[in-house]
């Protein structure tokens, strides 16, 4: 796939008929029919699942934190099952990375070089420095934070009198979306404010999360979806540990949840 | 030592005579006496500076992008230079994180408990849940990003009519300081905000990049120290690369920041 980012994300929704993005975000403290506690059997676990599920899904989240958690070992885990996917799914690198800009540059480095994912997600607090490096490839792009789905997004996120902070966030993004690269990152647990990100940025795909375990909207997600900025939506746990979270199982949920939202696309 | 973070911060003010934190940011780009381009260059440099100055500073500080860059293989340099610099010096893990409740307790896990770090950098966007789990052990802290010291300061963090959203932060850091274990990142590029910060939270030690080779005003970032909260003065570059870089070079400007700190304190 070639082009900016954007491009790529679009042709890949097209391409498989899904814009469903699997976070792959295996808990030791959650054992399933596919792994126990171990480090051994999250891998084996994550390398199955990619394999059965490629191309079933728009493409992958990895929450690096998940990976991160077991050091060096976790940072080989993560290496190892980027190029695993290679270029059969894009992959997102959930990584909420934000510095300035000679430290952003080592982040985007790191994320697009060494590991070659295709995107990022960045915390816009820092301006405009800390997010630049992340868009200096058009190939690879970012997904800056707006409104995200947890309790804490009401502490600051509407900060503001006029405008609420995560409204200036995206008219700020959408400014600076040159490259066709950029995206934003806005929880479906708040579906009113969907369609004001939506007319506030309207170029820009929204990455969404908080559908499943954290219960939020799929009819909003997807209305504020466009073939131009087609929204992506991500499932982490809800598919993971479906059932007991076997193949079957994750596969079953998976097809449920493309037809779920393919019916609002 | 025992005790919250902010008392084994402020013991080691005591204890070491200095507020000044060596941030170990060694640049591949930037060759000097003690290192060239190699990834094996930079680890023999980073143990020699530990080796030779860790009873000249407060502590120190590990920006991981640096580390991360060099993906798996850095992050086993961070764990080798985490242990090698052991109870010797307290370490600030400068890793900017932030994300929802159970991904952030997975990050403080990787720099508390398998990095054994002291403390940490956490970014406020996601708000209080994205920050509790780096304050659950009262002798592990987090320093909480208020006003940055990079250009994209300007961008959002002064954003609001009233009062601009880094004091907001600041003011909500100070609340959730119940354990003793929290600070604030402001950057010595904005001296006359740093008063305004020690106000809204006079309780909460100030970690302060932006010395050096960004310019900023070491008699500001001082003025707004307190015994109470004694503040830290990050310096990266400005001693790494000060002269030739040799070990005489950094022991030298270490010699002259304590110094010309200590005049202000």
């Amino acid at each position: 796939m070639t082009g900016p980012f954007n491009a790529r994300l679009r042709a890949e929704v097209e391409r498989k008929q899904s814009h469903l993005c699997l976070g792959l975000d295996l808990d030791p403290a959650r054992p399933s029919r596919l792994h126990d506690n171990t480090l051994d059997s999250l891998i084996d676990a994550s390398f199955a699942i990619v394999e059965e599920t490629w191309d079933q899904v728009w493409g992958y989240k990895l929450n690096f934190a998940f990976f991160e958690r077991f050091g060096s070992q976790g940072y080989t885990w993560l290496e190892n099952l980027a190029s695993e996917i290679g270029q059969r799914a894009l992959v997102i690198g959930d990584a909420k990375r934000g510095d300035i800009g000679n430290t952003a540059r080592n982040y985007a480095h790191a994320i697009f070089q060494h590991l070659n994912l295709d995107a990022a997600t960045v915390n816009p607090y820092m301006g405009q420095d800390a997010v630049e490096p992340f868009l200096a490839d058009p190939a690879h792009g970012a997904f800056v934070l707006c409104l995200t789905s947890n309790p804490g997004a009401e502490d600051f996120q509407r900060y503001g009198d006029d405008r609420p902070l995560f409204l200036e966030v995206a008219a700020w993004a959408q400014n600076l979306n040159d490259a066709d690269n950029l995206g934003l990152v806005v929880g479906a647990t708040h579906p009113s404010d969907l369609e004001n990100v939506r007319l506030a940025a309207p170029g820009l795909p929204l990455l969404i999360p908080g559908i499943g375990a954290q219960g939020g909207s799929l009819e909003a997600a997807m209305a504020a979806s466009t073939p131009e900025a087609p929204n992506i939506i991500n499932v982490s746990r809800g598919i993971l540990y479906a059932g007991e979270g076997a193949l079957d199982d994750i596969l079953a949920a998976i097809d449920k949840y493309n037809r779920d939202i393919n019916q609002f696309a």
